[in-house]
């Protein structure tokens, strides 16, 4: 069925042997992307998805099926009186018949149908989406349950997959070992508000009582950093990538309450570079990987959703990123022409308008910007011992039209700076203390960092933010 | 530094060039591991780590050092004059010398070193592991932030992270698309009991009144299976791979409230076999990936914690895994000459002893359990129509000693079967219904399964249960 040489060992490359093979030998079921790539010789098979589009001419049937295994659909060719009421945008089929070659520029392969046969129909005055439409944004997002089968949505859900692949990769690569850092936790990383409280709805807190599940207030998790610390204790390099939570009440296009972060910690790093080098070795690295593995998709959202963003990231993946401190950076701000809402002063954090600025200056390149003002990082991050402009070891990373996509920090390791802190933070350098540091990247932010998508909620498959637990 | 031939291709199998070259370049900093198999020719090297035991003889002092790339220290050797009081178990060090080849017969590699710097103390009496002592997993279990510094635990988390990795590459070359399904949900998937409520600390519920974060109220997930459904209905496989939650309020070695599920959906499926093929496939192909990456690690398990379950282990992976009914068990189970505490009862749904028997019964192999009693599973398990015995297409995978693995369905895809049933369920079924089915695996009972663990708290890196969330 497969021809030899360059086809086949395409084939290869997207799937491994044992996969094929356990394919072909299931009564010629092939999925659209194995068909696609196929070189055809006319081959009984059988393929099975949904149907994306119909075209009934008088002596020829058209349709596009699709089975989320690529963008591109299989076109099949039928004759007429394979047509049935139920063959319509949106039903699911089983077509069995030949893959022959194509006489159509665009398309390599055909299927000449002998059968289809309709597995489940669908009402299209109640579905949602109409044939050759392209819906926007806003009015996909009201279908949490049906948006998979939009072309823009199963193409994100295609690339998210990949982009998680490529950051397992990535970490393992280099030797890193991955921790599942506990989603409930009894603290609060940042020392931040906005938590989400997790409790049994029977055993309701009482005044006085303790009657938590856990017998101590429990919180839904806003970072994995200090149970990575913890092991990075005993492994030099680990890292975790997981859901995290924030109760923002906002609906805002940048909030989500539960989102993805990709975060490490490295165990023996003296310097805040080391840690700037592996940021940017995963972006470049992963990026790559999935340009290269989801080529198709990233284009549709390169072509349709942020036209002119391919060349804004190609920008980013060629420039070595730029590095200005804190206090240059404040500088800048402060000789700018824009007027800002909010005047720049060292000592304040900076708000998103002047990371905008900041991310232009440097012609549109990520710039890390680090050792900020002591008092604006958590107590964990290494204190620089620079005065009289009092800094700690702490990095950001600013990204064209995203802001801040990573924050990181060389963490305090010395014990008697560390005084006064957190009981179970301080004990972790009682035994074996080494210098570290560690990172975490929006991993949601990411993916609009790539793929120009400007809603947060349009990057995950079940969004949830305030007023808004759909499915 | 490296040797030509059999162990660089050795390297090289285990890190890929990127990661040595960039090690090598950067000051002849080793990891344990790539010191441990590197072919020693006298070079220059540093390594980092912790110390795992001190030998002071009068004219040599011995240390073994281990930084979590490797079960197996490397061994110091050094003069006594670099001796300090700082240098002993559980403190973090820097050291540099040559690496050259052992003499003795246990090891390959030695580092002697030229400067070993204390980078971090470690009281030893307030230290709560002991040199050389091995410590009982309860007492263990006490330290949640300490304990991956003992043997034990690190070989858990390196074969746990593979262990992860290994489920991803299966999924990833059999064609499945990675789907991040929500972790707080509006849904109860099986409409059990038992569920966390997530609620902010701010916004109490009150009655009458929606003060609720996200207008209603929202649980932690107790499974993926219905966001994955969702997809299916677009992708024709998928996977989820993530935290699940059950408020049990038990203290048992068999319960979590936080533990890890890997769930599967596949469309276009008629036959329970396939699940169950993929079930079966799934468990061997992972855990020969596992076996082989972590050989050290999981031997440590199958030699000191679970004495003759490597034996065990081999007989499952060697045998095709038996199918039995779920009608054809009870018959088994009726005539058993073992008396039971709950009697065995077509209905009834099988008791950990029940499970126990059958899986006795075949002989220690695996055991699939179908078509069980309509009754007894969930809405969407698929009707199998076969009256007086009223059946369902669903499916329980026992494994010795852990009890039920996996469990699985054919998916009800038939409208007029589900109606009056979940509004949005339905929904799914309305727009190019399509057969299908799906499992879901505990990851923590797949961990105690191959290594013979037998509290479930001690294979997972944080363990949250009723009155206990330490960390």
């Amino acid at each position: 069925m497969l021809g030899a040489g360059a086809s086949l060992s395409r084939l290869l490359r997207r799937y491994p042997p044992q996969f094929l093979q356990k394919r072909l030998l299931r009564g010629g079921r092939l999925r659209v992307r194995e068909a696609l790539s196929a070189q055809p010789q006319g081959c009984d098979v059988r393929v099975q998805g949904w149907v994306r589009s119909v075209r009934s001419q008088k002596e020829v049937l058209f349709l596009d099926i699709n089975d989320g295994t690529s963008l591109q659909n299989l076109q099949v060719v039928a004759d007429p009186k394979l047509e049935s009421r139920d063959l319509c945008f949106g039903s699911s089929v089983d077509v069995q018949g030949k893959l022959v070659k194509s006489h159509h520029r665009k398309q390599n392969v055909e299927l000449q149908a002998e059968d289809i046969r309709v597995v489940g129909s669908c009402d299209s005055i109640a579905f949602p989406f109409k044939l050759k439409e392209r819906h926007a944004a806003d009015y996909v997002r009201q279908f949490p349950h049906l948006r998979c089968k939009t072309n823009r949505f199963s193409s994100l859900l295609r690339i998210r997959s990949e982009a998680t692949a490529a950051i397992h990769s990535y970490f393992q690569d280099n030797g890193y070992v991955h921790i599942h850092t506990p989603v409930i936790s009894s603290n609060d990383c940042e020392g931040a508000g906005e938590l989400f409280q997790v409790e049994t709805p029977s055993k309701p807190s009482e005044p006085g009582g303790n009657s938590h599940f856990f017998d101590v207030p429990a919180f839904l998790t806003v970072s994995g950093q200090l149970h990575l610390e913890v092991v990075a204790g005993a492994f030099s390099r680990v890292f975790t990538f997981g859901p995290t939570f924030r109760a923002e009440n906002s609906q805002s296009r940048r909030h989500l309450a539960e989102f993805y972060m990709v975060e490490a910690e490295i165990s023996f790093t003296e310097s805040i570079q080391d840690i700037m080098q592996e940021m940017e070795n995963l972006f470049k690295v992963a990026t790559a990987a999935i340009l290269s593995r989801c080529h198709e998709d990233v284009e549709l959202f390169h072509k349709y959703v942020a036209p002119g963003h391919k060349d804004k990231l190609d920008h980013m993946l060629k420039n070595k990123f730029v590095i200005m401190s804190y206090s240059e950076a404040i500088e800048v701000l402060k000789k700018a022409p824009e007027v800002f809402s909010f005047k720049p002063e060292w000592g304040c954090d900076l708000q998103k308008e002047h990371e905008k600025y900041l991310v232009k200056h440097c012609a549109n390149i990520p710039v890390f910007v680090i050792n900020y003002p002591y008092d604006l990082k958590p107590f964990y991050a290494r204190d620089n011992v620079d005065g009289p402009q009092h800094t700690v070891a702490a990095v950001d990373l600013l990204v064209p039209e995203v802001g801040e996509l990573y924050g990181g920090s060389l963490r305090e390791e010395r014990l008697h700076i560390l005084q006064s802190r957190l009981d179970r933070y301080l004990e972790l350098r009682q035994f074996g203390t080494v210098p570290h540091g560690g990172f975490g990247m929006g991993f949601e932010r990411y993916l609009q960092c790539i793929l120009g998508v400007d809603n947060i909620k349009d990057v995950i498959p079940f969004p949830r933010f305030s007023h808004s637990c759909l499915l």
